[in-house]
């Protein structure tokens, strides 16, 4: 179930782009088709052909923070954006990004997705060194290594070696005067790609940015790669030679749009052939099959086609529900107030479902829909969950909830089926996940608690 | 594709509340599950128990324009709302509803869904009876029908009277101090649902708006029938001998939530059943069945069921495209700018394509989408829409085009063809929706052009 | 004291534009000069040259509730506009101002300043004919009244019909497609001027309306008279034969601007007059005369110059609080927050201090006044009233408290001096207001009891 | 003119709460009161007892950035606010104040009032030790000065040793977890003012705070001063031995409230006394005497005390002039459309007017008001400025125009009077501002061109 009845986020996406008139414009359209990778706050900071820098930013949606109006400022060809997921760690409007720096060697900007591990241990050591910090993002961190004392130095050793001293899952834009860095961390975790517009470049956390710009996918931007985007092109410097291609699953499972390829796999195809994989592994017999809307219809859609079982509208999403809309009260609530989820009677009443969901994280949202379809009718409610049993928290920038949170650490399957209620669970395997990306490499540690990076400080603040 | 793309639109929902303590949030959250049906503006009339009605009404959504704030004066047991779809006839803040009317035999307000065909007749009548006009509702005018000049008369007699007075099709809501009129047109042309809550009543305009209330649906109110709701129950009144049972079949087709029920078949069975007939009636050989979101899904699993050819996701609809969302500039949208529907290249790419859409009206939409698909890779597209070819404007409350407007008007088969560029085209036959829907009577009159009944001086204002 | 502190308000400001292009633009800036007359709704209405109506209204200030872009629509060079204060009889967006009616005859729109001391009689008699209102205002009520049954008739005609059967203080426009009809009560209880600007004619209840909008003043609307401004320029009707000049005393003292000029008597001029007047009345030896911002200073000069006290600064009023502003807490409240008022101690420290306000209602505000200038150090707090003691409320259109709440019914003059804590305090005598005004006939309802008008069932109201 | 018709600007005020619960609701109330100092923008930084800080800031006034809702997570007994002046060095968003930072050794937050000479030296020192800025604010340059690398050092010894390297014109508020630090510069040019309140106490720009809070005034921060207060009380620390009173006469002249008293000297009093000063100086035989409202007023009185020539209300401002005002067309202009300021015919009408005004920047403004006060009738119109002529620009926080926009700097006495069109024109002398300040040092160098301090990279800027 993405979006608003989620309990696992994203941290944010990140957009840049170089060399398109009125890039504010691209961004805006952007950043709108990556909405669903952070919903609390947008930003955009554009350069303009006097190398001055502007910026907006504001908690809210993209269609509730910019407008005509505050956007007209916004000159310029080249211009990074942002979408912020607020976690714990940073939350709250200081930490809105892009950060914008002002310098004697040059204005600087930057935005960033993702999560350092060992950000505890920089911030000390940098503010050791002198540095003070007006917020707790990743962001203000990078810019305090990547500052320059001197304008006769090269901006992207400067950077090259900033990055030698950041670990854990990142992408960086960085955007100067007349240049674009796009940073990738060296394990691969977080999506980056390159795609071409004219004599210009768009770059985005996720391809759906691409197709709503017209703009057209080149490449990714590698493990361990900084692609500099200038007006000789690209030019690329790899600041590790550790480099692996640790894809973080959930990017495929659950926060990518169906319409987004992540390194030349597309999100809806692979959530597919999950649902296909899924009724190899654990086939039932049953009179429908329904998903959880709307990121578990495509693997709805696959298990019905690999077993033959119609694929049913059993369960609608309210398209209507925003940040305005009043929560039922308590009394409202038992008295089966259900605004954003509800089922569809005449389809489950007297069936047996197949229940397709993405994952199970608390336990409390699936219980809940098992529910919302006995009381509607269904005969049998079978739950088939596309991806393995989360066991573990992740550092690497998704919000999933600690050890104690987690559901899977409390139950064995049997145990967890008696909790949602459902006739009968099952998970998808890990291996299945390789299948259907068609991978060898994947971060998959919230399944199997195999992280692929130290920890550092990050498991004390867990506990 | 409904909602924000659309062409057509339905005019309004209405909603009431009996005996239900707070009945203005039952009202808040089903005017909400009924916001598919009008997206201008919304009111909630309440009655509380010194007999003092409350109102609040504004320009907008339901969770633009209304919060706890001021929705707190809204006391009482008994209530009506409205969600308005602005009409051409009807447009503005003038013709918001509820209608709130002060009279000495006691305050009413009134709420309706729906368009008489004699307004303009009856406007003229009244005024040269001494009524004053200060919108151009047809709520206003039944409410100079229904005035009273003295307490004694009895209320339903007087609504009998002015019911066959008006000739069109219409639910009206009736909400007097201590009673709710629930009226129904005697050819049966608009929804109108009843529910029970405990020892209250919920009425509304479709089904999905029990389902987030609670209540459990027990019946309708019949095409010319008054149910009159007070504190002994139902009663029911009969203001016609004349019955027919002319639904409207664009209700199953397009406007209703997939989740209800009308007169006993849901929504979402009724199209997924179209899609059946559809590919019966004209099958093709490709590789995939796409929908147009979110109407047409539906039918394009049924199409894709009955031919065994895979169901994908091969367009994606944004969920995040608001009233603030600024247009792209008419140079951003020849760069390819494309905010609410995108195709999925990786989905579509080099594959034939069956695109199954819910109705064709000005031809503009199914242009755009299948040069969409072309420009993302399609190789084939060939369009199959789970209706008859649109010919004929409605004059029972559907904002459709007029002659002139309507592409079908203008084109054989083969011409529209070749207007929207398919490989192939394909509409339902009008004998698929009566089986579809297991029923003897429908309106079909925006396909066939037979109109069940007289239309005034309607097809002047057409003309 | 005036605005916001006040306990006592005018109902509402008038303003019509006849002739001149894009009408809106002077009834914006003309509303805003009248603001003082109403602060809780504005409404504006036009007339195009296709004789079509267009309206924009809602509840708030005029630079709240108009922008360029919904005053866009508001086409045409014949306007009427509003500013509403609610009163309990007509609160509440329902009653916002002007009211557009439409009919087969054509299109009207009405505003009104003043109170009719018969609608109870005229509402139950017009719904016996078979109308039905929509709100509780009086404009309603004219419109009923003015309504043709047919084309044939002459619309001044039925005005002087429909004045006739009315009874109380007003100023009504009535905006038609090609006319504007201005009228006033027989009584002369409220003001209505008339400017001319270029070819065409500013409307208002204030002249300081015209002053921002560069119109030329001309006349005023006489008592009992209809003026009727079109295409010809004026023409004058009167509708009754008994006339007087009864213009309400508290347009002097305190509703209007300064700047104002009622009948030919600048209001500022009038103010000094009464200050001087007061010291002749009841003079004191003191250090500093100060007034009660904003409507009390006029009268304090006059009173420090025929004195020969010093005029000094010793209160001030906030000039930021607004509607939004957050009320302190009663604990803030006692530990002594002011937020509107405040006295400033280094100007009254030590001082002897004549304190000059326009009125005295329930007492509270001056005894808070009071307390405020000896906490801050004054010796000694002479009050001086500007106007005669108030003991009776008004139905004329000032929102006056009921006899109970006037504290001049409960005390006489020593006991009102104790309860406001003051050493001295003395009211301005009535004869002085005619001296002040050089008049022979004013409304001074408020303080003789002499109501030139039968009361009807208002004073059961009252009771 | 005071406020929105200015020409000239102070920087900012900034207010501190020590030891009062709920610190936030006197914030609030104080920062209102200082609202006249900077109307871009609002901030507030409370500290709870955990030692946790919170922030809330946006653009706009008081009463529209801050509310209940936004204001309740502002928990804790200490707290420090802010309103914000925009000037060319430091406008937009990223320069509201207080600002916060975080560091291991504790967090604190920092808000200012002034400018500071060397601030272009210092940044550039601070880059080149490490820093990097996200502001062009003093107030993050100060942050930097005042970090500390390790937990052991005192934090006043770094904020002495700070205060040491920064040269202009300032008053700094740092707070920390349990401190609030109140600095001011050498020379003394901006006032900060000590109050107390129960238990606690209150810092303000200007005293005008500690009236609507209830604090009664203690005494002044002094030139050189840091006042530390703590859960001990008052602290003193002197960071410099250089120690003068060079108090901005601007301060008295123009920005502070009436109510407010500058170092003992009430402003209302000081202006009144400029009043007579200036009639001794330049008399003039005249009907009335008229000031510019709001500043202006009190010089206007003691003109019309001294010259026993009646004092009259001829200008009429307006009260509802807000941001969202709309602009009038430049058509509406020249028809006379004048919305902030208006003068009353029936009272300049055929009279010999002295208008008195506070001080003439461009010289626009005054001509506009002759103009005004000649079309509405005045006979003679005799300008007399209660301060001596401005011919230079200001380096320590007040916003005045270049030297180039400056017209004293263009025009001779002669000359202005025939620029602004007046029948005469006078200046007040700068003995005069000594005399009615009773103080023997000032800062005039906007009149005379002395500046106190060295100038730096200042006038390069100017240039």
């Amino acid at each position: 179930m993405q979006y608003l009845e989620s309990q696992i986020h994203e941290e944010c996406g990140v957009l840049g782009v170089y060399g398109i008139e009125n890039a504010r414009d691209l961004i805006y359209y952007g950043l709108h088709a990556l909405q669903h990778r952070g919903q609390e706050g947008v930003g955009i900071v554009t350069v303009d052909k006097d190398h001055k820098m502007h910026r907006v930013k504001g908690m809210g949606l993209v269609t509730e923070v910019l407008n005509s109006e505050n956007m007209r400022p916004l000159e310029g060809d080249i211009a990074i954006g942002h979408v912020l997921y607020s976690t714990a760690k940073a939350a709250g409007p200081d930490n809105l990004q892009p950060f914008l720096f002002h310098h004697h060697t040059g204005d600087f900007a930057i935005a960033h997705n993702g999560n350092l591990v060992n950000s505890n241990e920089l911030t000390r050591y940098l503010e050791e060194q002198g540095s003070i910090f007006q917020s707790t993002s990743d962001s203000e961190l990078l810019a305090h290594l990547i500052k320059m004392e001197n304008a006769s130095k090269i901006r992207v050793n400067v950077i090259i070696e900033a990055l030698n001293k950041i670990e854990g899952a990142f992408t960086f834009l960085v955007m100067t005067k007349d240049k674009l860095y796009c940073c990738r961390d060296k394990y691969g975790f977080r999506p980056l790609s390159i795609a071409r517009l004219g004599d210009g470049y768009v770059v985005a956390s996720e391809t759906c940015a691409f197709e709503v710009t017209g703009a057209k996918y080149i490449r990714d931007v590698e493990p361990g790669e900084i692609v500099v985007i200038d007006k000789n092109g690209l030019n690329s410097y790899h600041y590790s030679m550790f480099k692996h291609h640790y894809m973080c699953a959930m990017e495929y499972i659950y926060f990518s749009r169906p319409d987004s390829d992540i390194e030349g796999c597309n999100v809806h195809a692979f959530r597919k052939e999950t649902g296909k994989q899924l009724y190899k592994e654990a086939p039932v017999n049953a009179d429908i099959v329904i998903g959880v809307p709307d990121s578990s219809l495509s693997a709805a859609i696959g298990y019905a086609e690999a077993s033959g079982i119609p694929y049913e509208i059993g369960l609608i999403k309210s398209r209507y529900v925003g940040r305005s809309f009043i929560q039922p009260s308590l009394e409202l609530r038992e008295k089966g107030v259900r605004m954003k989820l509800s089922a569809v009677p005449s389809i489950v009443r007297d069936r047996s479902v197949v229940l397709i969901d993405d994952s199970i994280v608390r336990g409390t949202t699936s219980k809940r829909i098992v529910r919302l379809l006995r009381e509607a009718g269904a005969k049998e409610v079978h739950v088939r969950i596309a991806s393995p049993e989360m066991k573990n928290p992740c550092f690497y920038g998704v919000d999933i909830p600690t050890y104690k949170e987690l559901i899977s650490q409390h139950y064995d399957l049997e145990g967890l089926r008696q909790f949602i209620d459902s006739d009968s669970l099952a998970f998808l395997s890990k291996e299945a996940l390789y299948t259907a990306t068609n991978r060898t490499e994947l971060c998959t540690a919230c399944f199997s608690g195999d992280y692929p990076t130290q920890l550092y400080s990050s498991l004390d603040d867990e506990a």
